[in-house]
């Protein structure tokens, strides 16, 4: 049997863990998945579990995984991590391994940052889109356009940062900050400026944990202490959630910006300016049909199209429905402008 | 001090909740907010703490919440719970108020449902949308559209289903998916049918706990066994997660179909539409052009227009620049549906 278990973000044993892990002939730990908080963290198992020896071994030792694999065919065996065993894709492929070769596996959970930082903030796990980690390499296009497509929904975003336990290293909000900052300057999809308000929350599960929020620019200046920290950039924030804020930061949120506000899709932004551009050109269309000697053409019915259909592209706007609100903006675009390639009218677009 | 402290998945304290909690003059258990898989679980209390008396309490005593606030201005309280303390909304509110009455608070968080069950199914948690709850409510359409935004990007959705320990009642995976059908059969965004792939992880943290994959057809005559049930509705699978799912489920899993195979955007099936059906329109204004006696009319231009226009949305399209796709087509229609409107040309569309 090989065990998979996780001690929680406070790395402490569950009960149900020390029984289980009392069986074990051999118990694995290891702390490159999540960093170590507490240098105590050991000394519980040898308090419990006297016959039992506890080895630290690295992510290489892991992700070769023969000696875990042979020793749990042959006894009970064990590998403990802080967190959720199960996030770390090393610690899945390992029990998929297990599992093909005949070992039984058993997980026991423990509380993942994942799930705890919501609740630590007093935000709703509901409202939660896909977490994202940041590392240190250059162009983080992939987390900028997952908090894009978060934020667009109103949704809160996780975002983990870069943990190296090899070369202890771990990345800086700020500098994960600067990359989200270079890819709107490449992208430009106004998801964050200065003024956007962030969360976090540092050493979560240790006695000197801190929770607080700030804006950018705030963040350029504050001490946040030593990491690990995890950050949530908010969506829209419930009227519950909002409340949970303002007591656990010590801050008055009420002057904190909706990082909603400014985002708006692409959608919109099209069919807002060119709903204007169209109405404005239609205007001069009618000056110049007006004038025009072509009177057995029908440009009323023309002019009629163009403005129901600019009104449409708005209205299934508000509704919500963009992909229509596009075409029919499109559309009364298309209906103005055949008038001109044709050569029936001229007048400015 | 007001503890607010998870048991996890399998409803199990850990040493650091045990030490804490003998600091406790109070100690209160709900169990509405997740469904008690063990009549032990109580016992682990007494074992340990026989100067703390347990008290079982209701929704409505931790929603009132002034017993247990007043209790925790005088002496260590603790609401324990199983899983994780804090996605509970009830438990966060109670939170807020203890501090804004000048209670300490501190969490100790449980493993959680929501971040426990992708690890049992060997699905990577950064692969995870949005979260859903179906109820027995009619019209799911929340969770429909959510699944459908999720797999739109290839995201699995984790699925709650409704539970009320008040009438013990839990929502059948059956009832959710019909809710389900049903606004496939109103919306019509192809999320599901009878062949899409269902993950179900039943009873999670007990002994009997037990996971199975089955497409919607074959579900409606599975044995799922006792509640509680969690589903996931996976997207696009990872190697490494169809390769865990392969052993984990005892089934071939070569044979079963990528939930994400049919949805497309409302954007793609727009344009393709469209595109078809303006070239067809344009054949056959090109041949009424070529009759008409307009010679002095620039039906050619358009002509042109209406064709690089089309092209154009197909192109965009392609390279995932949806609003720019669809504003063109669009665009393209409006140009050709001029000439009939203005009474230049006459042809089907």
């Amino acid at each position: 049997m090989l065990y998979f278990v996780g001690l929680g973000i406070d790395q402490s044993l569950s009960l149900k863990s020390v029984r289980e892990l009392r069986t074990c002939e051999k118990i694995y730990f290891e702390s490159y998945t999540s960093p170590r908080l507490n240098n105590d963290v050991l000394t519980q198992f040898s308090d419990l579990t006297e016959s039992v020896k506890v080895e630290l071994v690295s992510r290489d030792f892991v992700e070769d995984g023969r000696k875990i694999l042979e020793g749990s065919k042959k006894a009970n065996t064990a590998l403990v991590c802080s967190g959720d065993p199960m996030v770390a894709t090393t610690h899945q492929e390992l029990r998929t391994r297990a599992i093909k070769e005949g070992i039984k596996t058993r997980i026991i959970h423990g509380s993942s940052i994942l799930c705890s930082v919501s609740g630590e903030l007093g935000l709703h796990s509901y409202n939660f889109g896909r977490v994202v980690t940041i590392t240190r390499e250059p162009m983080q296009y992939t987390a900028y356009n997952t908090i894009y497509d978060n934020l667009l929904r109103g949704l809160h975003t996780t975002i983990l940062l870069e943990w190296d336990e090899l070369h202890n290293f771990f990345l800086d909000p700020r500098a994960a900050i600067k990359s989200l900052e270079e890819a709107e300057r490449d992208l430009r999809h106004e998801v964050l400026d200065s003024s956007t308000f962030l969360l976090i929350a540092s050493r979560l599960g240790s006695e000197d944990a801190l929770l607080c929020g700030l804006t950018l620019e705030e963040l350029k200046t504050a001490d946040l202490g030593d990491p690990p920290h995890v950050l949530v950039l908010p969506g829209k924030l419930h009227y519950t959630e909002f409340e949970a804020l303002g007591v656990l930061l010590g801050r008055n949120i009420e002057s904190v910006p909706d990082n909603t506000r400014v985002i708006s899709k692409l959608s919109k932004r099209m069919v807002q300016k060119y709903a204007k551009k169209t109405l404005e050109a239609l205007a001069r269309a009618k000056k110049s049909a007006a004038q025009s000697v072509e009177s057995n053409l029908n440009f009323a019915d023309v002019f009629e199209n163009v403005e129901c259909y600019t009104r449409d592209s708005e209205r299934f706007l508000n509704e919500g429905r963009d992909e229509l609100a596009i075409l029919s903006i499109g559309y009364a675009e298309g209906l103005l402008d055949s008038l001109r390639f044709s050569g029936l009218l001229e007048f400015e677009w």
